[in-house]
């Protein structure tokens, strides 16, 4: 018998849902009791419902576990959703009304204007647009992995220095589109300068990220001017950004590695068990960061920041590494579920 | 017995001057009679001298050749440097001053004032600076391999609607780096987001290469302003780039794309031997160009654009993918030779 | 108007299928006239069907043919089938039964004990055994292609030593998968120690390729005693093969390398079209032969061996080299099509 | 201050001598506190000395020690070898005649025949042959990356069946020819049948391990026959290997089976701090073992076996997938220098 919170994942068997339970395996406050999956899966041995493709081996417990249809009759009130986008949206909305609190990977709610587009770090406040919903339950999302970094590197600039406009060109792991996701003979040898629906996203998300919401609950999106290129290249995990901005406030170079190294926000206060002790590093060696070198700094919560230049058409220009799947996906979304417990917001369901 | 004009290449056993001997092979203008190297190599057979990283064998009579030094003894009057930038600018200079026409790919003489930095589609009329040009012979230079893809794009760009402002992030090749170059283990899984002095070039050539020169001989370098961020990608040959434009003159969409379908020069209407049918092709996939897709259109001749789209922060971006060993390198040198013997720059040494 | 023999493609959208359009675009005997695939396609324009993934443009002149259904309602009689095994069985009997003449590269008839198994130069003489089919047509079939690689290498030992153990472990190119065959996430920094039916089609397949048809008509399989172990690793084309023999007669190395140099066959005494100078090529490099440097000898129609040595456990061991989906595929098909019409299998149908 | 026993690196700047840091970082018993380089790196901080690539960062107490030459005036008595074999030998020796007991990763004394070659799972015992060393030292050696492997998936085997002949192909990780090692030219899309030399360690090492040593203090080498054919593939880590095995007792796949998921040896026995829990794993999932998925089974130290399948040549067929840095060179030597304290042979420096 444990105190831990029971938890359910919806979407298990994607490679999402395979990495929440490779993160949740020995998490310290949660504790993963049910697994959801499409009709196809359910009824199913988890292990024979699965095509496991992470790194360490399944847990026997885990394998063992029955596979659950996704319909609201789950027993934990707490659910991680790595469902896919064409059926996430609904699947939420059904959970939510029904009591239970989503916190989603998905991206089908991310603009819903009641629903928080959390990042920890970034914009914790966020947390209070939950009381605006009419769901007996709640769902909060988190934004999309390239975002995510991006975000995580602007927001200590943000801070200091107000931003008026971001150039973002990325190359971005495989694993951002699952599994099987890409093909080998796109990927040996080759870059594919497109990726669905990327480009978007990331042009949009960060103005509700960065955007304001005041005590009498009007939010206010940033106003930012974004333009972002993606590009998938042959690495497996990590997402690798060049990134130019322009400040509202003209600084040294000192005065933002400064600001990167002194980050801290409220994951790293509040002592969250998958708060990196630094959300952001600089790193001064010219060749650095690399994805292969530096996706799991802080056990793939840390991002990783360097090369800042002065740039001839913006004020500086920098690089950025974020592992795509932990902070960037399910690391991300169990570290929005920790706030939320340490905020008080899982108490009606406890 | 030919008629061929006989050439030798400096800096022969390369990966640039393997490409040299390559793409000469079956020349109907030039014929390989001469190679140098280092003092290491001169006096062996060339078979022995060179490690052979290029994919079709070495054609046995250069095998069987003997490298000389590289000191202006040679018989072949006109020359492809394929030197390395510790030893091309001394000794391009030496042979300059014997008499020798020096076509090179080495980055040494690139902004000495009176030699044209030159790639034949787009700045064809800077072989007029030779004329100024003090040695007996003549050194003519290509730009760097990023910036040819490159001011490829832009000049159909810049002629029709002028340029402002570029940047340009670029994925670029292992093979750039020459062999052995890069390690596999940088480059297995991973990126790395740095290449030594790449990026000054990139913001510096272009300038160059489409800079005015009057009928009285005065030269006016263009004003772009240019950010670059050079990328090395697990990609064997094949230089992707992300390009945005501001143009002086806001056109649509449709007339940019018209200008790069519609885009031909002096090495097409003097039907140059190495001259690709069209210098520049517009591909409509939205997941193209790709570098193992198009980096061989028009025999690497071609520079292949895709996904022209508006953007937030400058008025338009598009792919660029140019085949950085060919185009980018031994054949764009090859084509500056080509153009010189069509218009007559070559009769001194005939 | 041509002369040239109106051919069929069927199973035309997938990547066999495309590989016979880029092989057949300019062939000097055959032109596509039809192209047949699943219902999915039918109807539609071929450009419109397929997922292109040749490196080579689609050309136009194929793009805007119309997909047919694959039942025997074709024109051209000579068909080409790049059916998937799923189907291939039962389609191919329905056009033979019909009078149309098959050149398979499916499975499902390769054992038929009338249908040859053939590589031209290995056992052109197996094309006799069609006279036993009681078809109106006929179907000839083509090994797997790594089956077709390590025959070839054998063939100029079996002639002049005898072979009677064959011990092989392969290295194989993903686009033996298809498209889009082998997820990118398996084939980034690793190796697959397993392809599906692979070791069984090799250790059972020469022992039809070499067996002997006597001048009455009976068959005798050869007797050999083969081992296979099959591994899927990252390249994009060309099937490597670590090989052991142990021959019936014992000679020296030079013996061996002396039987691969001066190995030529029917298809070089008939000087047919897509016929290699050298259908085997030995190279003395250590290094050598590898699948980038060598797929694309003879067009693709050459294999190369290399690394010839005594071996402690067999006599001697040595590497092969063989382009897949060339010579292993849509090549060694095509070869085999074009046997028949010169030894007169066609003229039924002409 | 601490208990541990002081321990110092030889040819601490490569790869090797940066796994040896890595790996005893945190090491319950030894605590590096000296780190020998070349005469180039002597006198340097080893944070100035090296080019440093291990995944995790260099930790600042290493990074600040000064690197000396490798001359025998260390003051820990037991030094770790990573020195290349070019200068191994001699040093080695000048070290061992001093008195210093050197446990070494280097070929140069594998063979010498009062030099133990250790695989502590494998023959433990021969740690005896130290006593007939004249060396007031000691030098003991692991084997080749490749031999240690195959002689842990066949300890057991050999132990229960007695092996009479072994086959194997190997596809061997880039890491395993250092920094920077392979070229990226030719690790993208291709794979290297050659590796220098070691083929032959691989069919004359085993006979060592394998050997037996008398309480008489004779030693006979095994009698094994042994095939080895060696591959480079773009693989960061992780050495596969494809056995075949005639063994001397005929028994089912279930008992090899069990001999394999049964092993244990005196590493597990005495608890050694490297020692993983299972020596050798068995998977029954037909695709694997694979190098990405299992080379840190066990924190690398653990060997992967699969796919055991009957041989038509041999006996059994199978795959073997161990770690090539970590079990194949400095997690063994680590593994070698536990097995030297836990039994004594190391009370004469403390």
């Amino acid at each position: 018998m444990t105190n831990k919170i029971p938890v359910g994942i919806l979407g298990a068997t994607g490679s999402v849902g395979q990495k929440f339970i490779e993160l949740l395996t020995d998490h310290p406050w949660f504790e993963i009791t049910e697994l959801g999956a499409s009709e196809k899966s359910a009824g199913k041995k988890y292990s024979d419902a699965v095509n496991w493709v992470m790194q360490k081996p399944l847990p026997d417990k885990f394998g063992e576990m029955l596979v659950k249809n996704c319909v609201p009759d789950f027993n934990s009130k707490l659910l991680f959703s790595a469902l896919d986008a064409s059926v996430a949206g609904k699947i939420e909305t059904e959970f939510a009304n029904e009591g239970y609190i989503i916190v989603s990977n998905a991206r089908n709610h991310r603009f819903d204007e009641d629903v928080p587009l959390m990042i920890p770090e970034v914009n914790p406040d966020h947390l209070e647009l939950i009381k605006k919903q009419k769901y007996s339950g709640a769902i909060v999302t988190n934004p999309n992995c390239s975002t995510i970094g991006l975000a995580m590197a602007l927001k200590p600039l943000e801070e200091k220095f107000g931003i008026e406009a971001i150039n973002v060109v990325t190359m971005q792991a495989v694993s951002g589109s699952g599994y099987p996701g890409m093909s080998s003979m796109d990927m040996i040898d080759n870059v594919v300068p497109f990726i669905g629906g990327e480009e978007e996203k990331m042009q949009t998300e960060p103005s509700k990220i960065f955007g304001k919401l005041s005590t009498d609950g009007t939010f206010n999106s940033a106003d930012f001017n974004i333009s972002a290129q993606c590009n998938r290249v042959p690495v497996i995990d990590g997402h690798l950004e060049c990134v130019q901005v322009k400040l509202k406030n003209k600084l040294s170079r000192q005065e933002l590695i400064s600001a990167w190294e002194n980050f801290s926000s409220e994951p790293q206060a509040l002592n969250l068990p998958s708060a990196p002790r630094y959300p952001v590093k600089y790193t001064f060696n010219e060749k650095h960061p690399q994805p292969k070198t530096h996706r799991n700094e802080g056990n793939g919560m840390t991002v990783t920041v360097g090369r800042l230049r002065e740039c001839n058409l913006f004020d500086y220009k920098f690089i950025v590494l974020s592992h795509n799947t932990v902070r960037g996906a399910a690391g991300g979304t169990i570290l929005n579920a920790e706030l939320m417990k340490a905020k008080g917001y899982l108490d009606k369901i406890l």
